[in-house]
């Protein structure tokens, strides 16, 4: 058996997102879709290094999969490419040791959430960004975004519908700018994120950046705990997963 | 009566075309719809400067329709986007003299169609952008365009399809340039354009741009006036109408 790794886009709109769920268009169904087809039936399953919610967009989620077939390393992107739908796009295909895991080796991901800030909205961009009309203060963003960093007890920042006990998790980098075509762009490096989390972060980087909540009570809702404390969840719309990193 | 002109954009991807056709979803269809709502039921229908086909977006498209309710000039767009898809949107709505005529008095219409010139194509610009992986010779494109500005006999860049009999048209300008992201426009101004003429304008350029045909070729596809001669139809997603003016 061959292990191949590789890297996918795919534009998160037209996904009941990525994990398998019967009767939904989902990432995962389409490419195992194309790969049991090219193995003639014989069903191959894929290991993402984790889902996104319907709607969030990847630009270098990454799987891996088994096969017997005999096929050149590169050739794997081009020949599932010819074959998945165009909302989804192979980067890179590459053979890996036996060892390799996609979900438990991830030694970081980074996530990146587009605003659109401006008073009109693009609905060119209405799919990839969230509008927001009122200007944002990114002094204080960026001010309560420090207190984010490092290893933390994330309860604050995770969806109440989940199942995961450990909820601590080491965030190693936020930076809110602004980007040129009236962009601003949240980035967030980490260990690994809790369900929603970079939604959450989001939603209540938010509210300090229209004065809602005050930049210094950013630590207080973390060490709080209580999901209560921290701001709506933004849409995931806006929510690309950048990169992930082994 | 009051009548009001609005200038509107959209995103032509989920629909077919801008003009009414029995059972589709069209642009012209939706704001009907909306205006007549609005009327209780009494149908308005609106005129634009010219239709788009299935796939081509707009930035600033312009039509006009006639009113008796008494609502002032900005609120029409506030009140339509409430109303309209989110694939629609409504930059500008303003009074205008009972003689204004949107399709009449256009005085030039600005289209640009993008293409994404790299390698690599990008799924959240696959319906905006055409894919253009090899390299393209843009002083042989500009040469070549400097030919279809002026007034000519365009029936070479006509689609077969049209009962249209005077053919002439001015190009008051056309340019080739690099954008930054990757994307080089083709930016194209004139009186008015055939059916399609933009697109084989564009699929004709491309040929030049990758060396299948000489740059000094253009002046004689124009002079024969056969269709025949130019190149084929670019896709309609990377073509967007600009700007009208007036």
């Amino acid at each position: 058996m061959t292990k191949i790794k590789c890297t996918v886009a795919y534009d998160g709109t037209q996904f009941h997102g990525y994990q398998v769920q019967p009767g939904k268009r989902t990432v995962q169904r389409e490419i195992e879709k194309v790969l049991t087809r090219m193995h003639h039936g014989r069903t191959v399953k894929i290991v993402a290094s984790g889902r996104t919610d319907a709607g969030v967009h990847a630009l270098g989620q990454v799987f891996h999969f088994e096969t017997m077939l005999n096929i050149p390393e590169e050739r794997w992107a081009m020949a599932l490419n010819s074959m998945l739908p165009d909302d989804i796009h192979i980067w890179r295909s590459e053979f890996v040791s036996d060892q390799f895991h996609a979900r438990y080796d991830v030694k970081k991901k980074e996530y990146r959430y587009r605003l659109l800030t401006r008073p009109e909205p693009d609905l060119f961009r209405r799919t990839y960004t969230m509008h927001v009309a009122q200007p944002l203060d990114l002094a204080a963003m960026n001010q309560a975004a420090a207190a984010v960093v490092g290893t933390h007890d994330f309860s604050c920042f995770c969806a109440a519908n989940t199942n995961v006990k450990d909820k601590v998790r080491t965030v190693y980098h936020i930076s809110i700018s602004k980007a040129d075509n009236d962009e601003t762009v949240i980035r967030i490096i980490g260990s690994g994120f809790l369900y929603q989390m970079v939604r959450i972060i989001t939603g209540t980087l938010l509210d300090i950046g229209m004065h809602k909540l005050e930049p210094d009570r950013m630590a207080g809702i973390i060490e709080g705990g209580d999901r209560q404390n921290a701001s709506a969840t933004a849409p995931p719309h806006g929510l690309t997963l950048w990169q992930v990193t082994y």
